[in-house]
């Protein structure tokens, strides 16, 4: 058990997930991740004790309602309320119409709208209990426009959008915060820079804060949590300022 | 095998899918019809032929990929090529977030967003090929509005117009016209009356067209099937003149 | 005096306005036109009656009060009462935002939305006292996004869409049907292939109906206001196959 | 002359205005303000300054291009170099279509949008050449749908959006972050509070924060101009927890 604040963090990749972890760490809370491959944590979780923070990394397959039950059944038990739940796992793909199977759509659902559904259901079951807490959902451009070659995704990150509309007319009036954040462009990782070079963009000369650094984006999520009642933000884009949109 | 144009509608009810049938039918095309329980269009078959027009109704789960696959290839093979494919299956329920079971949150998505994309794609298979073709699909309110109580019918369809939207962008250009038709009001049905009724509305005494008529809806799939392609309709939507919205 | 039912276009221009006027011509309206320089209308009356319609054109300044006040009486009470109004001034003018003048502003704004509310207040002041008609308005890409270079533009579109959609939810449930169609790209004009060609675009060689004919736009107007009020569309977007959007 | 950033407030009303000066002083910025009424910024600059902040009220109708020009000039030459401006006049009334004159749709366009323009196109002017610099607009419910009886305010304030939209894809890529803040629900105002008492709401007994304290919009405008450019922010809306949307 701990007396800070939780928050909790499914699908905490090594980017948004971990700079969102750390921002919350850093403000005091106690941050409690979850993504399929739990043993990806050591570091991260290294990192945050080594500045002063604490953090535990579970695995957790946010697409397994089992598994979301009794996570969230245990964090609360045996950890403590959760106070903020950010639901972050991704799922971008791009495929031809003709070449998405039907393991790819459905896959690719069960990872951005199936599991957010799981997720922010479980969360809400305490929550709604407390007439407390926040519920944050990460869109991607993807959750404003379908492009050609992203219906799986596109498709997806629709169906995120829509379930965070409902639940937020739903539940904000029982003190419950639901919000969602349109990442509207590439974060700087190691597939985006790829994904650039193979377009013929000279990563290196980019001009600065070109792309993404998680950690501007997990400032978001700190304000967003942090904003007052009388005035919640449910939706808002971030982007680099020199991002095309 | 015919020689008419066909109208194929995957989801082809008793109102909207029966109008539709009933306008293409009227029109000239042969009209190909599917559904769960296919032995219910024997009635609207007769109706079809008993003004001149032709139409066959097959059992089809529109959520099974092996029926998609097979009912479209059968369909091109045994009884012609397919002019227009319409989508129309439903899914509308209401639920509280927290009594919104898996099985609900995935079956309604099954039958709003996965059956769409199955339906589509097969549909998009042969008529790339032909480079031409329609393929459109029934959209609602919630495709617009995640309204509290309603988060897996809203989840189902935004994943439906993010799907529609990238099919577009992709097909369009292959002179494949891809359209989302947002129904946005109860159509006159049993259910909606009923509903009405529960609601404390005296649906006897409404101004004549405060419900929607099918036919009307079906005169929307007819007119944007015969837009010619120096200006398609990606989007539009449909309600009663005295519809709050 | 006429008998048959009056569609009223203010801003009949050379493209849209006119395949419009010659399709509500050919459908057995009297088609009543105005624009700046009302002595451009000759050759299109002409037109009109050879092909054994009837019209009038006159000059109209949409953007002066006074204008619209007397035009729409003199209208109504000369030639009969108005069944449909259409609005469709123009105004794309593109600038970045330090070259555009408070002129400029003001000008695009006058021609995009403040001579559309004149038109459409003036419409419905004959329609209410009847509960009958349609007023309709014509919309670009602009009105959906913002781009830049497209500060005036883009504001005086938005503008429109917001004045349309008040009045549609006002007046719609007295029986007039307010409608904003999006024409998404460039009609086939001789400005439009000088701007193709200046971006480097081969306009002989491009393929068939990549640039949009107006009368598949009329088509639309057409349709629009045909339909039964059981099934009202307020908005709908048009742009050929092959644009990128 | 001041050696702190300045944030020049143009329609500096006493609620929303008011918060943004007061968060701004704290925050250690010299605020400008502009009102049509300067003389009311007395009492404001006061309580600034006894909490240690310094601020300057003047007369500045923003609605007239010498106004805008003249001010812009004297505060960049006299005071300093404007970070941050914002643009807050207010402009919402209500009418039947019917009723709205001419008067009052070019008036409440003006405060909406053209003096938004002015006021973006100078502060633009300036932060161009620094290639540095915030914008900021203040939206409101209408910004986004345009009810019945608000044909005039919604078109003022669609176009306002626009503008901010086409500015901010103009300048984000030269530095300058152009934000579009939906303020969706009444601030607590004496005006708020009058009109919830004629709709039969009993304002005494409303859950504490349903209406919003403009402090909490304030919050908002401080956060999002201190955001890394890597992650800007175009748009977010912010609303009572139990409001309806």
């Amino acid at each position: 058990m701990t007396d800070k604040p939780i928050c909790l963090i499914v699908g905490a990749g090594d980017y948004i997930g971990a700079a969102i972890a750390k921002r919350f760490a850093k403000g005091g809370f106690h941050v409690v991740m979850g993504r399929r491959r739990g043993e990806l944590f050591a570091s991260l979780v290294e990192e945050i004790e080594a500045n002063g923070g604490s953090a535990q990394g579970f695995t957790w397959d946010a697409r397994r309602q089992e598994t979301a039950t009794e996570m969230f059944a245990m964090v609360e038990k045996e950890i403590g309320p959760i106070d903020i739940c950010i639901f972050n796992v991704g799922g971008n793909v791009s495929f031809p119409i003709l070449e998405t199977t039907e393991r790819v759509f459905r896959k690719v659902w069960e990872m951005c709208a199936y599991a957010a559904f799981l997720t922010g259901r479980e969360a809400a079951k305490y929550m709604v209990v407390r007439q407390k807490g926040s519920i944050f959902f990460t869109g991607a451009t993807a959750s404003m426009k379908g492009n050609a070659g992203f219906a799986a995704f596109a498709s997806g990150k629709f169906a995120l959008r829509g379930l965070a509309q409902a639940m937020a007319r739903e539940l904000s009036p029982q003190n419950i915060h639901v919000a969602h954040l349109i990442v509207d462009a590439g974060v700087d990782t190691k597939f985006v820079r790829e994904r650039k070079r193979q377009a013929g963009i000279d990563v290196e000369t980019l001009p600065p804060d070109t792309l993404m650094n998680p950690d501007s984006i997990a400032e978001a999520y700190w304000y967003i949590h942090h904003q007052s009642r009388d005035g919640w933000t449910h939706e808002l884009d971030i982007r680099p300022f020199a991002e095309k949109w």
